[in-house]
């Protein structure tokens, strides 16, 4: 379980570094980024992991969602790993669509050939990477999660299948319904097969109706993305919560769009919402 | 004088927009960035002249440094030109160096041929942007001028050069005395021909040597960015000033580099530094 660092940056007192490393779970050499905060030179810190969209990489979120200067004034790591496996041997989609294959992970486990052998990513992202991460880094075993789109789906998906493992859960314009979402029924068409049984431990609204754990749950969603109405579909989520009384908050904003103008718009806002759920007494080991 | 929307994002609750329009300086289209802050609704605002390093484009301080969030808070424009003129007949360097040519206009009037015909970055800067800026936005006369690297020589020449039009300069990491720079001496003898006497207009270090107006100035420079001893030099800038008593602060910021995680960390400080000098009773028209 070696990393390998491959660029470090100062960053409002603390560090940007990316690192690679062979995965088990996907079969391939990934690479992630992570920020340390000024304060983990003297404590452990929480982590934040940030699942990114379609077509993203790790240096998507770093670069544009300016999330670093409350990640240090709170104290918080954050972790952001690729969104698909990568390399020469991994089948990617025969037309190279943006929406599936290398890019397009959709943070499962694909059960269906060719994706099958290096599409892991659910195992991944709650095993692995923070196995790696809390192994390597001065963090403590409190994580957050949160992402995009795609990640926001997975954000979504992987905190209310694990809530002994993520104290909060916050998502923007995720892909909230991918069951009945055309991104959503490609992939999982591709990488789980026909059969619509094996999707629903994949889509966010059929896990929120078996929730029995409460994680709080914060979603931004923009009222000018274009994709809101075809793909993202968050009344879904909205509908659920109300009927059970689940604690998710989704806030639809005006005039926003599906970019990273968006996300570093109310990145900060996450990021205290979650702070407030590393509380120690509460804290997830 | 037209200019044509081509892109618009809501962002900290005002808009990042995208113009193109064709240059009579540089005889070429140009695509230029705006930030507008949300009190731009209600009344005009200044406006902060942001200009990019070798290889950029308006996009990367727009969706790197993170500057909106202070730049709506503090109610400034932000406007971020292009590098150097663009288009299939504009000359590049023969090798496609990436100091030469395209991406890299230096922010000078080429007098040199092929350069002369496109390369008057200066003349754009200082005269055409801002008088389409004043006419299609809601903005003051109000200008402060930053920049990165051979943006920072940028906002240092144009803004010593031009006091009585710009309020306040800055600069992240500047080319400080690009007549003994290699990528000032490379681009100056292109642009300019070999005669040094001809470079001087275009040398941070020669205009403050001659500044009478003191226009007040902040300079930023990480000490573990890699160009610090070869290309950028402050020093010369530190000890021009203090010899002449001028008002330039130069920060040694220890551990930071060359990249937008550097620009990010201090960009806040850069703005509010600007806004003190657009106090409306010292306003520049």
């Amino acid at each position: 379980m070696t990393i390998e660092n491959i660029s470090c940056n100062k960053s409002f007192g603390g560090w940007h570094k990316q690192y690679r490393h062979q995965s088990q779970s996907l079969n391939c050499e990934m690479r992630f980024a992570i920020y340390l905060p000024p304060e983990a030179v003297n404590k452990p810190v929480p982590v934040l992991y940030w699942l990114s969209g379609l077509t993203c990489t790790d240096e998507n979120f770093m670069q544009k969602a300016g999330a670093q200067r409350m990640a240090a004034e709170l104290g918080m790591a954050i972790v952001a790993p690729d969104t698909s496996p990568r390399g020469d041997d991994v089948p990617d989609a025969t037309d190279k669509a943006y929406d599936l294959g290398l890019g397009a992970g959709f943070y499962l486990n694909a059960t269906k050939a060719p994706w099958n052998h290096h599409y892991k990513m659910y195992d991944y992202i709650v095993h692995e990477l923070p196995a790696l991460i809390e192994a390597h880094f001065p963090v403590t075993t409190q994580r957050a999660i949160s992402g995009h789109s795609m990640g926001g789906h997975g954000a979504l998906v992987i905190g209310l299948s694990n809530p002994h493992r993520y104290s909060s859960i916050s998502a923007f314009s995720p892909i909230s319904n991918p069951s009945n979402a055309p991104w959503g029924i490609k992939a999982f068409s591709e990488y789980l097969g026909e059969n619509r049984e094996h999707w629903r431990q994949y889509d966010a609204c059929e896990l929120l109706k078996l929730a029995i754990s409460e994680v709080p749950v914060l979603v931004d969603q923009g009222e000018a993305d274009s994709f809101l109405d075809t793909q993202l579909m968050p009344q879904s989520l909205v509908d659920i919560a109300q009927a059970k009384g689940y604690p998710l908050d989704v806030r639809m904003q005006a005039g926003y769009d599906h970019s990273y103008y968006f996300i570093a718009s109310f990145i900060e806002e996450h990021l205290k919402f979650h702070s407030l759920y590393f509380k120690p007494e509460i804290g997830v080991t």
